[in-house]
């Protein structure tokens, strides 16, 4: 498997939250000159030749769904080529891969990837999260996601003695790492007790163990590594990637204690970058509940399955333990706008690779870092990106 | 611009029409099946190692709209890669673009590129093309797709004589064509008496004038192209492709009698593949309404800007004519189920390359065919792919 390598030169985002006051396009244009201005040697926008666009579904009425077809001239840039990709909550880290592969190719030398997404401008009655569960028509009535997720908290707690207070020191975690975020959604510490006394969702998820619904764009600006230097001295590189898909009924699980889809994904990831999971510095990963974090680390090989709460509560994942998870609020604090959130996570990692992290900056050894979304109708589809600041 | 070549081994569809009675991941399985059956050395359905899947929104209520998700499993490959992409009209031609970087970039040596779409499980005041055309608040009110095309053909009229008759001979020919394939959904011969006394829907144009609202499916199997022998000794291959971008709204548009974003489409493509429109030996074109075919073969290049209703009328687009367009009915009579009307074009270009199209055969000199759609709000966002049988 030879392909051209891909470089990362400039990546931004804009303040994720409530957005009412700014449209699609507004959201797009802000996330698109974030990452002009990220480009340390300058970028003229004009240099971009196509455009990969990752929206889940828009503000569902407003059409904004085709944002293949109205970015280009919300950005300044109508007539370039540009797709939009959608793929459920990995909608923005595939986009990212496709956009990747785009550059591999030897078809384009420079492509923009964007994430956007509006979740607040319909009711929650209306909106996405309560409409992601159709399907079969008996088994899936009434699954909204954090039906789906809880499920695999009260089975992972029945064979691994996992705890609430092991779940909410995950969301504590990610809302302490969100404070020290300029860009996230939710910028406040909170404690397990919060966490504990919070509203039930669907038990054992409470409210603070669910992520919030929130407004948010990011973009990325990727080229080939060869004319890399033309823009920076400080290049990420695209290490590797892999996607997978499961069943996507619940009543087709295998198990109720890891997400299959994302093994796999991760271990097509890791054998693309030649690497293992104990060579990774730090990784934002999908924590859309509490439980979901605890699986994630499981099943991307960070810790032993069934041993993701206690990593937790003894502070692995914390930025100064062993592997940093979610150093930028992860999507329990920073939010979770599905076309945005991947492309956020890969500007999170870029950012820790190239030591411009601020106040979340993490140890960096051995020059990795790993992003992954899952997600979709029964979480059946999962994508890992792994980048590097290795030359 | 160097890339990997890449080959086309294996192309086909499900009869289009109004499929009630399939589910959508029926069709998608339909259609992969066809595609496999047509591997002249067969072919094992596990080779695949990433799948493209082109839905422009399904059936709307039933989330099928997340078709990355969900075809796998309904073909019997959970697991692999998969990802949607939504281009609008374009969305299966894009699809199939991306399906070929993919290959291209040397990541995957197999791709599968699926389109699917269900048009008719909701009324059509509910469906998707009274739908197509939110955006400005005041000047995109009340716009469905015939509203949009319209003020194209009247000033086309205004501008270079073309007749209603000249627009009528296209549906004509395409349902001419139609007759002759047995995938298509209407499969009668009309007269330009029909079509002028068919219903006014939106003046000038009629009701045959007008694509249906049908379902469909269609897939194309990629592969690397040093690989293809062992699939075929008959392959096509990619020659090019091209994406472009318009301004979104009617009224920043600064032609109508051209669609600007199929013109720098095709450039780019002919550009990537190292030719000319006439060296094209026949085409799969966007005729979702007669005068959008008109324009089409101007803007592609195969004549001169405003003879392209003459140049219908005359019969230079028929099946014996000097450059043969739809030949597979085009999307007046086989069809317009939205992902998968690019795919299925491509199956009709496949056809005609390797010599199979029975009844609707062209003569190939040359060596090439091109495959092209346009859409999206305003006509914003148009793809052409070209493919040959040049080894």
């Amino acid at each position: 498997m030879a392909w051209n390598r891909v470089a990362v030169v400039g990546a931004g985002l804009i303040k994720f939250g409530e957005l009412f006051e700014q449209s699609y396009e507004q959201m797009a244009a802000g996330a698109f000159n974030a990452a002009v201005r990220a480009v340390d040697k300058g970028f003229d926008p004009k240099q971009v030749e196509a455009a990969f666009v990752a929206t889940q579904r828009g503000t569902l009425w407003g059409q904004e769904g085709i944002g293949g077809n109205t970015v280009p001239t919300a950005i300044g840039l109508a007539g370039i080529a540009c797709t939009r990709i959608e793929n459920a909550c990995p909608s923005g880290s595939d986009a990212f891969r496709v956009g990747a592969m785009a550059v591999a190719s030897g078809v384009y030398d420079v492509v923009l990837v964007i994430g956007v997404e509006k979740m607040r401008d319909k009711s929650t009655e209306e909106g996405l999260l309560s409409r992601a569960a159709a399907g079969h028509p008996i088994y899936t009535r009434g699954e909204t996601a954090p039906v789906l997720f809880a499920p695999f908290a009260t089975r992972h707690m029945h064979d691994y003695g996992t705890t609430r207070e092991m779940l909410a020191s995950v969301a504590v975690k990610n809302h302490h790492n969100g404070a020290l975020d300029p860009y996230a959604h939710f910028q406040s510490e909170i404690t397990v007790d919060d966490v504990l006394k919070s509203p039930a969702v669907c038990t054992p998820l409470h409210l603070l163990d669910c992520c919030p619904q929130t407004d948010g764009a990011a973009a990325t600006i990727l080229v080939n590594a060869e004319r890399a230097h033309e823009f920076t001295d400080r290049p990420v590189f695209v290490a590797g990637f892999g996607v997978a898909t499961d069943h996507p009924y619940l009543h087709e699980k295998s198990t109720f204690v890891g997400l299959k889809a994302t093994t796999l994904a991760s271990d097509r990831a890791y054998q693309m970058a030649g690497i293992g999971p104990s060579q990774v510095d730090m990784a934002e990963v999908h924590d859309c509940f509490t439980i979901t974090e605890i699986l994630d680390i499981e099943d991307l090989g960070f810790v032993e399955k069934g041993k993701g709460g206690v990593a937790s509560l003894d502070g692995e994942t914390s930025l100064t333990g062993r592997i940093p998870v979610n150093t930028s609020g992860g999507l329990l604090a920073k939010g979770h706008p599905i076309g945005a959130t991947g492309v956020a996570q890969l500007t999170e990692c870029w950012w820790q690779l190239r030591g411009d992290a601020g106040e979340r900056q993490v140890e960096i050894r051995n020059g990795y870092a790993l992003q992954h979304n899952v997600g979709g109708r029964g979480s059946g589809v999962s994508v890992v990106n792994i980048l590097t600041n290795k030359q």
